[in-house]
């Protein structure tokens, strides 16, 4: 039972809820609104369903955008606890992710490791970006992550 | 114990461990063999690593690349069995993949779905390369994933 | 928690208990409602269970046919997050389902690979069917799962 | 560490690596032994694998058949002890196989029940086939499960 | 997250509330209402705690019995999907049960397949009695589990 | 990682593959052992399998009978410590006895604590029995559990 | 979810509620109630806290101590279902207990067995207390476990 | 894979061995070592079974009187690793303590809290014997656990 | 499912939420509430999360600052039960702490036992402080553990 | 079975082995190697157990300090793949380290976002110290961890 201490401020699934509802009754897309709103619209996405924050001004604007009020920018605006309760995804689509990190996952280090030296990826000085390759044979999705690479140092 | 069903044939951990030492001796980095071979350096490396197989023709181009014999490039031909230990992996690089998985896996069910309708992205018609963004305030490490989308449909 | 973002969509909880209880009542079986939307008997048990999305327009033919109203077709259309509690089935009939896959999952790998190459079953582009073989020592499932091979591509 | 109390027989892993390098060698396929042998496909992997025993006289013509001596037809009758190691399977081709459980468990136990009543399909009294349905649009597996119905009863 | 997709129907948890309240105020034992209804108190006792299903016959039986509606005929008549949480139950009495399966289950193994050749004790066309040894020096319980034997066969 | 801390005495492994070893080459069975030797084949099979300690006269008897030396039976005599591996057995024979505890586990609690009291059936003051019983639709495996009963107690 | 199938009599939970709150705001202690009632304060505490049963008499003199209802005494008397949820118990004071028997469970494995035979202490027909010494350099915590010793027997 | 950083130091294991050896070898018990070297049977256990680190007198008088040489006596003066395998332990009398601590772990914690205030038993400042009470209705087992109580602090 | 056993003291979560939402609409920070009442901003906060106890005076002076009443300076008194229900947690910033637990445990215990002897450092007689030290290339967290060596003793 | 792609080169279980070998036939402490070579002796430790990469120079230092060769230089600057095997630790040193992130991982995020902002404490860019505060009430434990603050970005 994970908890974000936010008193009385609105919890993030509440206010997920509300924001979804409000983007479907206005028949909005992600996309859209990330476009109006000048923000990426993996990022848009991620902070509307309770995984990342906003600034104030942000909030603000995504709440006056989908017509809600101050209580769902005061909860975008708070810091999530960030929780997923499946170890290993189930979801056909998060799993073939999850798939990709176990099958490829050394690869990566031997690939990342030989261009950069010895350290990561960041998680947190991170971005990423989904897009559509139109394709006769069938579309493809092309996702784009970018992190920063932080390396280990000695003390 | 997972178990390759290889009868005589070179099993994928000592065809790594023969081409590996044979990379480290003469000096190859991944990103060189793969260029010379025209290859992907991510695909070369999961196959090196026993995570795909290679025809046998890009088997054998290999094997004589690193200086090996037929057995190695037997063992590269082999159908893997793609085994992980660890359901959550502890490495800190692979881990960050992980929890980028954990974090945004609803978020890329979102907007890939706005996008493309109900369906995945294919973990197997599926190709990866890495590249690095030079920045004065810290490199970058750009990963970009490209699947095949499949759609459900009904029957 | 599994979270389906849905916002003021019925959830497919809801859905399922509609459908169900009007099935009952109107004492349909789902070979009938099947047969007579002209439709697969498991995959549209599939979508009334919530595990996966039907067209708006078979939403609404199955909406219709069982007296339910607009927000249950909706409920249809709404793309699942494909959840399953229990890694191993408790259940008899699941788990011997669950069996079959611990007990012959190398041998189908070392028999489809040996007729299809290096690859997979998909198990989106895919489609299933139940059929009884009456015999006098005791009637027999019969269990068809037919999906497209997808082979792995070197890149 | 499971245990065959087996004594001085060959224990099954060792069966198998004879059994697959003698089939290697000679360049046969499971398909073609079994043809040679008429016994299904998968029904010869799966105890060539070790995951079924077989009769003597079973034992005794495919070992002659792989040019193999007593004691891989000794080790081929003994009865195995059935034990996977990963309770969620990793291999890709094994875990759709997997997922099709997660996703359509439940449904198909509606449909199997509605058709048979209450009670199971049983994985001892079954069989398999796999079988390639060739398309232009990409080649299908086609996998039929076919075991008795075992209906509950009380007492 | 079990479910039961009873529409309707009473679900089983609501079913084994009544029954057990009527049997508690009517000061009746499982024993009793087995032999007045010419059942075994174990499978009786399992339909109740709604781990089997009854005929339509014996769940009206049970119900009048006990003065209880057609609502609970009918929750008795539903097949359930049976569930249990524990992997490795912690209450005394059934731990003692799953250590006997532990320690005597190769055991197990060995002795049966020793008298029936290669197969298992079916858990479906299954019964089971307890029955009270009085000793002096402490009665004795006798469990008592007879199911059918399943070979396993070629194909 | 078990360890039996046995110093130079021969570990339960090895002490079963010999027992295995010899009763396989005379052409014994664990029945007609036992019978002999005036035991149970359940408990003798235990004891041979190295889950249950004998007395040193048991001990050399069985050794005796075998023609096996006395480091056997010393080994018979040590006791054991009592380790499964697989907290759920994948095994079809074992796992259908731990389905019934899932099962049965509350019926059981519920129909022996009705007729004993609040307490637990020892698996210690334990003994077992395997019968069968020939019936013209399938022989049938009868199972007996005597055990003695332990009151909780107040104090 | 564990279920105990007390049908009307209040379950264990709002039965402790009740005589946790009665005990408060009585300024009451485990320690003054069991000495008044000339019962051990662990047992008087654990049954209390739902994990073991009173006697009819047991009950209605704690019931009538606390100025509690017959129903708090009914739901004493009602046979518990021992579940913890926790396979490793995370509060620090339970945990030191979960990792003495860790540390030293081999080591009192070896030393009760030198002392007594093959064979363990009962859970059961067991008792234990709880006491305070005294020390300027800081209190210690005496506990006490006495359980009867089962031996392993032969049949 | 827990690892001892001992290098050139004899593991734990091998001492074990040999001590054991010699133990059995002298015919000796644990209590009989314990008591000329006037150390706790139980310590003295822990310490011969790698779970505890003896001082180098200490370990210098256990190898003298095994007649085992200094290796043996380094290798109990290390520090140990204290590693257990099971969460949940399956040998029987190993697992009744770990069901004491899962049945009366919050009667353990009210019980002592309430003597004490808040704050643990050490299970390091901490020690435990093991008695023998014999009784004509069979002997008991009584285990004596001493700890420091150590309260917790504000700071 | 923790249970504090509190009778009709205040739960611990719902005195977080009342101190949390005082504190938000006082437009409090933990480090200012700290400082004013002379503590450590860690040990508060942990107290207001219900994860440490105060004493009657410290948390009537909290509840005083915060203008809550004598049912929150109760519940803050209350024995904490200490719960986390993630064995690794997900959130990143406390991932992180579990991955340098993981990393580092070992090399802690090689540098701790060779400054102090065998033994470990108390997490109940513990403290912990947060400082901030700004840093142009980018602030840093520094985290300082104090806590007790607590030997081992021999007995 | 984590996997170091090391080749040839001497793998870091190795390379420990032959460093604490020396260490202790040299009467050398980590401390004294560390203030010698001008590292922290926690930075130092994690190398030579296999868990940090160290440069060249530093390598070559290490092992002439200690009188190795260049294989083991080699191996402590190879980069090594960071594996644990127990998600939750049982050594208690190292579990009371698990424990402070279980008790105060809620409380440490409060405290380091209110002072930081969104965003986490870096376990890569991060240094530890290990000191000895000598106490007459007995010594304490001071850990000191530095890490970057990294704060969460929008895109």
């Amino acid at each position: 039972m994970p908890i974000n201490f936010l008193g009385d401020i609105m919890n993030k699934l509440e206010m997920t809820d509300l924001i979804v509802s409000s983007k479907i009754s206005k028949g909005l897309s992600w996309e859209t609104i990330a476009k109006d709103l000048k923000v990426s619209p993996v990022w848009l996405t991620s902070a509307c369903l309770g995984m990342n924050s906003a600034t104030p001004k942000q909030a603000k604007a995504i709440a006056d955008y989908l017509g809600l009020d101050d209580t769902v920018a005061e909860a975008l605006v708070a810091f999530p606890t960030k929780i997923w309760d499946q170890a290993v995804p189930t979801d056909p689509l998060v799993y073939r992710l999850y798939e990709v990190v176990g099958v490829y996952g050394d690869t990566l280090k031997e690939v990342i490791q030989e261009k950069f030296g010895d350290g990561i990826m960041s998680a947190i000085d991170f971005s990423m970006e989904v897009d559509k390759i139109e394709d006769p044979k069938g579309d493809r999705v092309l996702l784009t992550l970018n992190g920063k690479f932080l390396p280990y140092k000695s003390w």
